[in-house]
């Protein structure tokens, strides 16, 4: 069948938390969310720095009211959809504690290991082939999706920004789970939400970050992804 | 700087060789690059092979008179720009017995090492990090780039489809050698040649084919890329 968002499901009344919400990338996934009227949960290490997190998100312009609460990654894994947008230094630690909360839930992992060094951007190897497939490992009572790997915290954090257009490449095995992260992108304004293959083609995704962020260094831009013919 | 293909080089009066070239994906970037006048040497394992493709190539709609000639790899090999897309099997022992004529060359690797089971395609390990630095390492006088690893061989033999929209990502360390891989791109109607990132991230530009069938055969498409804000 072709590429049709209306046969995706209905997600606007689910909760979505951010752990690592207060990080750049997490922040902006938050923001354009809340704009886009969905109800999240920021997570931190700290529940006062989730919390303050949630409260500046909450001010700032077109977010819709109420929309954003903060607490510790704890509080943000009472969602119905809990994104990990953690540093990957603290990747492993962070999924390993939560493993229990996060049981049944769809997690969305969107982090990309990525190292830099004199010549750049570079990817990092990771055992179990890519962050995803880490946090599969690690939650094997979650449903692990992978998405939201080449959005541009710049833009997405950016009020005067009213629509990103780009795809998200969406990973997954649980093909109704990954229909649930597909339509939580669609609700960006800009933004397809593409069904991308198996959690075991993940590592290639997130290390595309790598040449994404040479060329915004390159050519001074915010690059993303569309794809073609679809 | 921003993109901007007017600071290419002219590469109109270079001749382009296509090792592996009655394959699909070489005999469709063939036919592509002939139609935009460029002069192609096909080659093949076997001499007549190649000589027998360039013939039907000539004899396609729009191939400009006499823009394509054929033989042996070590006759395409002797071609301003080489651009190896022999299947990855063949790939390293290829490579090593062309090295002393492609010294010197601008060589391009647009193989993708990917693997099919029964779950669908996916990315094959290669000690070298990639196709693309395995050839680097083989050939150690030439000047390896890596582009045009998402171009659908479907839709780039079809004679009925005169522009084919996406971008080519191009890897590579010599900057200037990148610069006319990226200008080949371009003579391809609806094609802009970026650059990419160096040869240490072609990996994952060649892995994401395999995300690429996968979207393909869910979808019913013919996907490619497009680099956005840029």
């Amino acid at each position: 069948m072709s590429f049709d968002p209306s046969t995706l499901p209905d997600v606007s009344a689910l909760t979505v938390g951010i752990l690592g919400g207060t990080g750049d990338q997490g922040r902006g996934l938050a923001y354009r969310l809340a704009r886009a009227g969905q109800q999240i949960r920021i997570g931190s290490r700290v529940s006062e720095r989730g919390a303050g997190a949630a409260a500046e998100l909450a001010a700032m312009p077109y977010t819709v009211a109420g929309a954003v609460t903060g607490g510790d990654n704890a509080y943000a894994s009472g969602s119905d959809v809990v994104i990990a947008a953690v540093p990957w230094e603290g990747h492993a630690v962070t999924l390993r504690d939560l493993a229990g909360l996060l049981a049944g839930k769809i997690v969305v992992d969107c982090v990309n290991p990525i190292g830099f060094d004199g010549k750049g951007p570079h990817p990092l190897t990771v055992p179990e082939g890519s962050a995803a497939q880490q946090a599969a490992a690690l939650l094997p009572d979650s449903r692990v999706c992978a998405a939201f790997h080449h959005v541009s915290a710049y833009l997405l954090t950016d009020p005067a920004v009213d629509t990103i257009e780009l795809d998200v490449l969406v990973l997954g095995d649980d093909r109704e789970a990954a229909a649930v992260v597909q339509a939580l992108a669609q609700r960006i304004s800009g933004m397809r939400g593409i069904w991308a293959g198996r959690l075991r083609n993940a590592g290639q995704v997130e290390a595309l970050t790598a040449n994404l962020i040479a060329m915004n260094k390159r050519y001074k831009v915010h690059t993303g992804i569309r794809v073609t013919d679809l």
